[in-house]
This record gives C-alpha cells, sequence and structure tokens, in this order.
C-alpha cells in the first residue's frame, strides 16, 4: 500500500488510469478537480480522451460535460479537447485546443461567475454529476482527502457526484497538509453565516470527507502541476504597476486606506505580477490577500516580510516557483489558506474584507463598461472567471491593462464595449501605462475624458471624434453614436487595426 | 411640545422648513431619506428649492448634490429639479423633471447599485456629506428616531453628515414603531456577519439614534407619501403572470423548489403586481419576500394568509393602500420588517435566503445580455436600482417584460443591448407574455432560439435575420455581425420603429 493511501477500503480501489476510465461514458456530467494548471487530475484526462478516441474510431459518440474549478493545463482540457470529448464546458478555460473549439462552434462553454459554479451545480441547475475526478495530496487513514495545490470547487463536486475517482499525486508536497480549510457552505434553505472576518481566519478541516462508498478507483500518479512560467516585466508593465502604486498612495492621501491595511485582490497575469514586484519597494508593510490564486509575487512578498497571509483557492505558479513551494510548503503554510472557491470568492467575504480589486480586461469603454472576454464581441478568449466575484464587492475595483496590443493595432479603449462583462456600475478605477481613470462618484458623461486620458495617444483623437460624434445625440445622460459605436471593431476586423 | 417629539432638545429645534431650509448651501452635499415615494422629507426640499432661485434670481449659484435611498417624488426631486437645484444626483431616480434635466445633460446623475450607495458614501468616495435631511415618525424621549415608511439610507446618512434636519411627519402612522429594525454594519475595516438567517430575522432596535449635537432643525410636517397608483391589470400582464407562475411550477417540478419554500424579490411596477395576484391563487404557501420595497400586491397576499413575512427597505404603495397601511399598521407590522438598503439588499444575505429575483427591464438582447436603464443607449429612463443585488445573488434570476413597447414599435428582444447593466452571467430566466426562456446551463448558441421564442412573433423574423448574419462570423461563441447589430436602436432613432 502506498504511503500516501493511509485507507484500507480505497487502497483496495486502487488501479491504472486506463481502467479507472471505464467508469466515465458518453454524456457524462464529470466534475474534474483543477485550477489554473494547479490540482487537476493529471492520468484520468488522458485516458477519458484515448477511451473517446477509441469510440469515435468505431463510429460511435463519445463527449462529457467537464465541469472544474476554473482552467486546467494541456493535460487536462487540451487533451480532451484534442480528442473531441467535450460537449459542454464549465465555468472557465484558458487552453489553446479547447478555445478554438469553442470558437469553432464545436464546444459549447458557459462562462459562469467562479462563486456561482459550485452553487449551481448543488442547485441542480445542471442535473446531477456523474463522476468527480479529484487530485489529492494523500488519504489518510479515515479515508479522509488532503487537497493538493488547489481546493476549487472539489467538495462540492465530490458531494454531489454519483460516483468519485481519486488521483493520489506524489509529486505533490505532503507539507501542504494544513494548508487548506475545507468548510461546507449549507445548502439552501440553511444557509448561515461564513464566519470568516479576517483573511487569515480558519472556520473548517484540513482535509474533505467523503461518502467512501462512492469511490469507484485511485489512481497513483507522479506529475507535476503546469503553469506557464511569466515573461520578464517589460517597461509598459513597469509602468502600470508605477501608476496601480499611485493609485493606492491616492487612497492613503485621501484617508481611504493605511499603509498597513491593504487587502489585495489580483487577477492572473504578467501585469498583476509586476504591480506584486512594485509593493516589494512600497512602503505598504502587512499587505494580505483575498484573492482567486496564490502567484509567484505573493510568495517574493512572504519571503520579504511584507505579505503576512494569503487567502486563495488555488495556486497559479510559474515551474520554479511551484517547485520551491513543494520544498517550502511547511514554511509557507504558515502564510497561506486554500478554500473552496465557494468561499475565496463569496460576495459575503469579500465585501466584508474591504479589499482592492485588480483584475485584467480586454477593452472598456469611454463610460467604464468592461469586456473581460470577448475580441470583437463574438471571440471567446478566456472568460470572467472570479473577476465579477471580486469587482462587485471589493471596497474599491480596478481593471488595469496596457493601452494597446498587437503593436497599436487594438486599443483598450474604445467607444463601446463589444462584449460586457463588467458594466459602468461596477468598474471604478482603470489603469494604463498612462496613468489611472478614478471614475467613483463620476456621472457617465464626467467619466470620458479620465478615460481618454489613460488610452494610447494614438487612439485619444479617434475617440474625440466618437465623443464629438455622440454629442450630437438628442440624450445626453451617456451619449453614443450608434451607427459608429462598432467602427474601432469593424476596423480592426477588416483592416486588421481598429484605427482603420 | 408636539406629542411626535418627545426629547427636549430636539423640540426646541423646531422651526419652518424655510429657516430650516437656511442650512442647505450651494454646493452643499445633501443626504435625504426617501425610497420609491415614502418616507422622503415633506417639506424641505420645497424650501430648498425656493431658496434656490432666490439666489438664480440674483444671479448667484445655488446647486447641491443630492443622495436618496431611490427615486423621490415630484415634492422632492421633481421641485428641485424644477428649480434647477440638483448639480449630482444618486443613486436613483424615477422623477420625469429630474430625469429631463439629466438626459439634457444639465444634472449630473450616477447609477448605482444600491447595496452600494450607503457604503460609498460611508467610505469618503464623495467627501463628506454636509448635511441629513430625514423623515421621521416620531423622536422619542431619548432623541432615538422612529423611521416612517421607510429606512433606505438613513441611518448612514445620519452617521455621516456634518448636521442633521429631521422632518416629524403626523401623516404616518405612529403604528408603524416596530416595524423597523436598524442594524449598523460595521465599518471597514471591522465588518461581522449580518446575522441574518431567515426572512423575518430582527437583529437591531426599532429606532436610529443618532448625535443629537448634530441636529440643527426640526420640521413639523403632516402631508402624504405619493407613489403612483398601479394601472388595472391588461392581458398582456396576467400572461405574464401565468408564464412566471408556470416557471416557479417547472422549479417545483425539477425539485429545486417547494410549494411552501418560495422566497420572492420583486422590482416595482403592474407587471410585478400581477405576478403577486397570480400567486393568490396558486399553490404557493407561506410565501415570504425578501425585497427592496413592500407593494400592494403583498399587502394582499398577507391578507389572504399566503406570505408570512416581507422583509424591505420602504413601501411602494398605492395611495389607497398606503392608507390602509396608516390604518392597519399595526395587524401589518406582524408580517414585515424594514431595514436599512445595506441589508435589505446585502449580497450576503441575499446569498443565503436564496431566493428568486424578479426585475424588469427594457430590453434583452439574444445572448442574455439586460437593459434595464436607457433607450437607445443615450437616454436614461430610471436606474439599475437594486436589480444587480438581487440578481447577481438571488437562486434564481429572473427578469419579466411585455415582448414589446410603444405599439410594437420597440421589441424587448435585440440583437444587442444598447446599454448593459446586467450580463449574461447574470440572467438566468427571461419571462414575456410568450413563455419563459431557461437560459440556465446553456452557451451562448444555445440561448439563442429560447430567447427568440419568448421574442413578439414580429420580431422573430428580424431576429432569425440578424442571427444568419451573425453565423458568417468566423468566431462561433457568440456570434455578432457589429455592422447591423443596433440595426433595431438606428431604425427606432430614424424611424421610429426597430421594425424599419
Amino acid at each position: 500500500m502506498s504511503s500516501r493511501i493511509s485507507n484500507a477500503q480505497l487502497a483496495a480501489k486502487v488501479m491504472s488510469s486506463d481502467d479507472a476510465a471505464q467508469f466515465v461514458n458518453h454524456g457524462d456530467k464529470v466534475g474534474m478537480s483543477g485550477f489554473t494548471g494547479a490540482a487537476y487530475p493529471k492520468a484520468l484526462p488522458t485516458s477519458i480522451a484515448n477511451r473517446a478516441t477509441q469510440f469515435h474510431d468505431r463510429g460511435n459518440p463519445f463527449a462529457i460535460d467537464l465541469f472544474t474549478g476554473a482552467s486546467t493545463a494541456p493535460d487536462c482540457d487540451g487533451v480532451l479537447a484534442e480528442a473531441n470529448a467535450i460537449n459542454y464546458r464549465m465555468p472557465y478555460q484558458s487552453d489553446p485546443v479547447i478555445r478554438n473549439r469553442i470558437n469553432a462552434g464545436e464546444t459549447k462553454y458557459q462562462d459562469i461567475h467562479l462563486s456561482h459554479s459550485a452553487m449551481q451545480v448543488e442547485q441542480g441547475f445542471f442535473g446531477q454529476l456523474d463522476i468527480a475526478i479529484v487530485e489529492v495530496t494523500r488519504i489518510t487513514e479515515e479515508g479522509h482527502l488532503i487537497p493538493s495545490s488547489g481546493v476549487g470547487n472539489n467538495l462540492e463536486f465530490l458531494d454531489s457526484a454519483k460516483q468519485v475517482i481519486i488521483e493520489v499525486n506524489s509529486w505533490q508536497s505532503l507539507e501542504l497538509e494544513g494548508m487548506a480549510d475545507i468548510y461546507r457552505v449549507p445548502l439552501l434553505p440553511n444557509r448561515t453565516p461564513i464566519p470568516i472576518t479576517k483573511v487569515g481566519d480558519r472556520i473548517g478541516t484540513p482535509y474533505i470527507e467523503i461518502d467512501l462508498e462512492k469511490v469507484v478507483a485511485v489512481v497513483e500518479t507522479d506529475a507535476p502541476d503546469r503553469n506557464s512560467p511569466f515573461k520578464p516585466f517589460d517597461e509598459v508593465s513597469r509602468q502600470i504597476a508605477g501608476n496601480f502604486l499611485d493609485f493606492l498612495e491616492g487612497e492613503v492621501s485621501a484617508g481611504r486606506l493605511t499603509y498597513d491595511g491593504y487587502i489585495m485582490q489580483s487577477g492572473v497575469g504578467n501585469v498583476p505580477n509586476a504591480v506584486m514586484a512594485g509593493l516589494l519597494d512600497s512602503k505598504f508593510e502587512n499587505i494580505q490577500a483575498y484573492t482567486e490564486v496564490v502567484q509567484d509575487g505573493m510568495l517574493d512578498l512572504i519571503d520579504a516580510g511584507k505579505m503576512t497571509v494569503a487567502s486563495a483557492t488555488s495556486f497559479a505558479l510559474s515551474p520554479e516557483y511551484a517547485e520551491k513551494m513543494n520544498r517550502e510548503a511547511a514554511r509557507y503554510r504558515k502564510h497561506l489558506v486554500t478554500r473552496p472557491l465557494q468561499i475565496s470568492n463569496s460576495p459575503e467575504v469579500i465585501r466584508r474584507m474591504g479589499l482592492i480589486a485588480s483584475n485584467g480586461m480586454i477593452e472598456a469603454d469611454i463610460y467604464g463598461n468592461i469586456n473581460s472576454t470577448h475580441v470583437g464581441g463574438s471571440r471567446i478568449m478566456n472568460g470572467i472567471g472570479g473577476s465579477g466575484d471580486f469587482t462587485r464587492n471589493a471596497f474599491v475595483s480596478s481593471f488595469i491593462s496596457p493601452s494597446v496590443a498587437k503593436g497599436d493595432a487594438i486599443s483598450a479603449v474604445v467607444p463601446f464595449a463589444s462584449h460586457i462583462d463588467h458594466t459602468e456600475h461596477d468598474a471604478m478605477v482603470v489603469i494604463t501605462e498612462y496613468g489611472y481613470a478614478d471614475l467613483r462618484g463620476l456621472s457617465p458623461r464626467d467619466r470620458v475624458s479620465k478615460m481618454i486620458a489613460v488610452a494610447h495617444p494614438e487612439y485619444r483623437p479617434l475617440l474625440e471624434e466618437y465623443v464629438e460624434r455622440a454629442s450630437k445625440n438628442a440624450f445626453q445622460h451617456t451619449p453614443h453614436d450608434l451607427k459608429t459605436a462598432f467602427d474601432f471593431h469593424i476596423n480592426l476586423q477588416e483592416k486588421g487595426s481598429m484605427k482603420g
């Protein structure tokens, strides 16, 4: 018996991944662990993909509905999409293969607020899950599961599914034990307050208790999480980070923030990591994070003594930092809490914490509506993820982006957003390398000059021209010229640049 | 001393409304009570408007920034807007005079999620409030304020403002005392869980405790609340109500709802009242409401023994029902709780309750994005109000609307919403007189046929034509044809009908 499987009943269920995949059938609703390249099952997806290919080769259909915590990795979403084994996907993806399938209209994708995802499963909006496939670090003698590098929707999938397959991944550090804080939000109509009042509060158990009778297979793996490395910071990222810090300093000057009261939430990516690097040299101390994922920059802040505690649902660490975490989990564990996604992204807890949210975007319009998901209104990139959970409930919500992309073919500030994920009621501050647009307390028309000021200089005259045309509208609350509102996007589509 | 002013210190501050208005100056930020034609100050707005007119007549500027709970009435928003005495307005309005000022670009209006409004005041996003003007039913011997027909943002405005004026309205029933449940959400960083677990829970006091030193004037009034009467139900409203009940029955059949487990939230208007009338004859029993305002239909449900308890922040009763409430407040009080807006609309409590949200809309697009606020993208009607607070956090969120307006010149289902207040991630069910579109669990393209099925038959071919054009897009996640996406709206503007 593997030292990582201490429960006899479950040890008796150990089998190969290919054998375990026989429990997964065409049409099944499958809930998998996994959140941004961490904690996803490493073996079953390939085995299920192979099984699908065998079915397809014999002329039989085989596709599953795949539910996860968020994005996974090439050896999960990627292999399954490659085998055309996914019919429906929720709540988030970022893998290029599945993204192409979705944009080709071959895979159905529902882009759901992450805080809604497990709740909607539990509430029966999708019918019952057939099977949950969950990676863990180890199984205790009692049969409790010790989460690996993320919790995501595992608890609710394990509770909801008819059958369970567990992957025990010996690559994951045994020292992760104690980092997770597992708390079940009671089902309706018996919900109660989530008793977290401080970022680092622990309110549950370090393990997930399951119904052992549902476990049909246990599979042993030894494979790394697979997140992408971050690119070195470029000048634009540094400038954005500087502007973000200016904004924070402004909040301190205004008496709305103190140097030891900053609670961050941060989306994933190079710019957020640059922001965290900027914080290393800032006056901010005792920084806390109530966020979705632990990123490289947070470990640096912890190492520097600048961050006391981070609460998240998963890791999004570069390979180098994932190795460091595996080596030093016992130390980091004192500063990190991983929670079910339903709690890391809980509107209740987020609003109580009073955090400053900072998320990326594709584009913002001149009135502060934010597009986080679609290029040109039709083409999905990743998804809204948890950005809505945090943006709506933050103390201050900010969006950060370089002012242009693809050279300067794409402007991040447009007359009318081609898809809206966060409305003008939600976005408070928009930050580019040209500064920050503080939209708080402003009527729509008063936001326009602030937004144009953070646009790329090449695009400012074009935006001004639009504003001039819109000023002829008979109605001046949110003046638009609908005939030319999408000209930027149509230019991009037809001429390869929003400039036309 | 009036029997309604039992505190000697405050009784000494009684003066005329015109005298009290001298405390209000040009440029002041003024927080007033008031929520949908109830509980707004009845005298000061006219006195302030007169004062503004005197200033204007002498060539001097006079305008205030006006903060309320939500909309008020002609003798509040109306008289102040008529006198051009409002520079900036938040968080909601529905008065025709101020609406015209806003759409003419003369008054700045910020349309804010109601649950954010008091919070943002407390957080200092607007600087400090100069004065709070709040209507009450009576003042106790200790100087505690007994709320009148609504609570709204009164607590936070009274806490935040430098000075306070109180209007004591003897039209309001003394029997309202005991209905309000006043609970202060602690300020950041000391927020704690809001300990409500059942709709009717009382967690605070029946009065508002204030700093008596801040009170500069007390004004006595005797004037009714002014909400509009509801129109008699027409056939379309009845059909929508029937479809809403069909949807509820479907939830029961699916095992997601029980006949005695329905907790409603309902926007204000004729259609919601028709829905409530429909519930009178339904199988649903022990209905509860966790909502923003108490409406006529809820009193009917209480009278019929179908509704046990309603929690709200204010009344939106027709004149007839407001009189009935005044006569029978002692009886209704057993079934009603009025709370601060920050609690009636709290994401935390809403998500905990598991309610079914139902709000009106102006238009929905074929993918389920909802426009609640703007006609043709530019012209504001009322505002988002609390619809976002409830929609985002409901167990199920629904939007209801007749399929057409202005004869059939305007379709409620359009290719692309001209303003988006609730995104495709938030709207679950869209209901018209043609049925209900259940969008849950569906990818964007799978929502289209459901949405077209609830559109008016005259518009279905036009919507199908758009879908056909959009199907040529290279990207098929959310296919659009941006060149013609706003044709419906441009047709309306140029030819008087979306049909062109």
